[in-house]
């Protein structure tokens, strides 16, 4: 196996979370990993084993483990005389939120040509804005909630109960439920401290949720248990936060097979729309038995180890078989011809 | 003024072509810029004012200048004793294609902290795949043309005459009218060469074309002269090559009030979707009165500064307003709070 280097941490709301994720993925699959952690200020630092404990970041230790700089191929330290490469050849990310998940490190692995697990660019992109993630469900042909776009001072169309979320961002921050007009203001204020627009969506009380995680490697599809999450009305963030650090097995959801496979097709679907290299978890609800995609998780909470009950054998295949990006070779037969044809440019 | 770089170059099929809108924006403004290249291979080269013309690319001669890297503020240059910051504060992207217009720059620019002029990282990946284009579009409320996306071996619906284009790509570049059955296997040839995915449109024989570019400084829209491009059915590569190193000033086209008004709202709608940063150019259709976005070039070749009769103000007025990412403030709140009910994390 290629020695994978997980990656965690960034300039993001969900900066904790990642640390919380990388601690639970380092006692799950960590002894064969590298950590590598990028700080608020995206400095890149490698992290001992023995040092994955959240308090070596919350305290600023971090600082005095070795500076990393991203180059081409990989990651380097500096040395007496110059820079060298650091062992692990492709990086695990569990960067949630910004940096991570709305494709800036995608961007950069793709740009210095590193191997990684996680969504593309364009996947980033598409699944961290949730508007984006509407038609990105509508190509795939799976249902989503009615919504509306609203920007600070738009009225709301919706009937009460709606659920207003930042537009962009997960991890349930910025989210909360409109009963009543009495609730509004403070919905608005949550949603826009963390983004400039907002999603509004009918919130069904009770709705059966389920979550279902997988990847498709080659043409061989390793999809995860469907856990029907407990929860209270949402979860909010500190319940969010203590499930990213989960280390047991999720349960599986009790479930007609029609609609457990119903469940795996449509989360396919999503997947299909260019999710390759990336190991996702779609969250649905089931509303008269129709399936109703609720959200994309690009780079889930602790990369969903608990979900599989054999999640190594997964991660393994996933590697094997992550995508590579296209070669585009250039050439200058165009600046030829013209040269050949007008003298000198 | 802050002193501009003027990158250009990348690994993308349209790499010939940024190097011809370089030196074309090089002989318009290029005395108080640095130039910077990306080669092929993804190394940063710092050029010489006397050394911006295309052999000294094609020879592969820029790889004699200095090699610069990407760090937190800005490009660096090797020194004797580390690395040292180059002259320049401030990025003007001219890297069309890949690279450029498809988002990875902008991630790197917006990851390294580094002000830029080009579209941002969403903007990027909404423009550069013309199928995103489309709902784009459907957002800002401006017409497109009816369309299909398809892979490889898919019936296109469309009749004749329609036209294929590959799915993430600009300049023309492997774009072919079917008219009939018989162009129809040199045309799927031609886009699939550049994508696993075409987009196929109505081919509207004769039809009125305009582009034009422009950009929001602060609440202040800089909007260029209305130009109605001299087209063959299609401009080919050769064609739009030799457009992208238009020195001239170009020619306000014949229009009434109305329709001019109508393509400056159409532009202004487009832009709010998320350019602010950007100079970009949108090509329209009008169609019975009607203005339908054809496409949008979210870095157009020489960037579009022979559509401006006065192109530096604009330029300066942009660079003074170029939009400023949120810092996120990170915490450890979390950390600390569950550290302090629970005991060591």
């Amino acid at each position: 196996m290629q020695k994978p280097i997980i990656l965690f941490g960034g300039q993001s709301y969900e900066h904790e979370i990642s640390i919380v994720s990388a601690i639970s993925l380092h006692k799950a699959i960590g002894a064969q990993c590298a950590f590598v952690f990028l700080s608020p200020d995206r400095r890149f630092y490698l992290i001992d084993l023995i040092d994955m404990k959240a308090d070596h970041f919350s305290s600023g230790r971090y600082r005095k483990n070795a500076e990393l700089f991203l180059a081409r191929g990989g990651f380097e330290r500096k040395t007496l005389f110059g820079r060298t490469p650091i062992d692990g050849d492709v990086v695990i990310s569990v960067a949630h939120g910004a940096d991570g998940e709305d494709g800036k490190l995608a961007a950069l692995f793709d740009f210095y040509g590193v191997a990684y697990v996680g969504p593309r660019l364009e996947a980033s992109v598409l699944s961290f804005n949730k508007r984006w993630t509407k038609f990105l469900a509508l190509c795939a042909g799976v249902k989503t909630l009615p919504y509306q776009v609203v920007r600070r001072g738009d009225a709301i169309d919706l009937p009460y109960p709606f659920i207003l979320k930042p537009l962009r961002l997960g991890s349930s921050i910025g989210i909360a439920v409109v009963k009543s007009q009495a609730d509004l203001s403070y919905a608005i204020d949550a949603a826009f401290e963390f983004d400039d627009e907002a999603l509004a969506e009918p919130f069904i009380d009770g709705v059966s949720e389920y979550n279902l995680a997988g990847c498709k490697t080659g043409e061989t599809w390793r999809l995860s248990t469907i856990e029907e999450p407990q929860k209270k009305e949402v979860l909010d963030f500190d319940q969010k936060y203590l499930d990213f650090s989960r280390d047991g097995k999720a349960k599986e959801a009790r479930l007609s097979n029609e609609t457990a496979e119903a469940l795996r097709e449509a989360f396919k679907k999503i997947y299909d729309q260019g999710f390759a290299g990336a190991l996702i978890r779609c969250d649905f609800f089931v509303v008269d038995n129709e399936v109703i995609l609720n959200e994309i998780n690009p780079i889930p909470g602790s990369l969903a180890h608990y979900l599989f009950p054999d999640y190594e054998t997964t991660l393994n295949e996933l590697l094997a078989a992550l995508p590579r990006p296209k070669q585009i070779a250039v050439t200058y037969n165009y600046i030829h011809s013209i040269k050949a044809a007008k003298g000198k440019l």
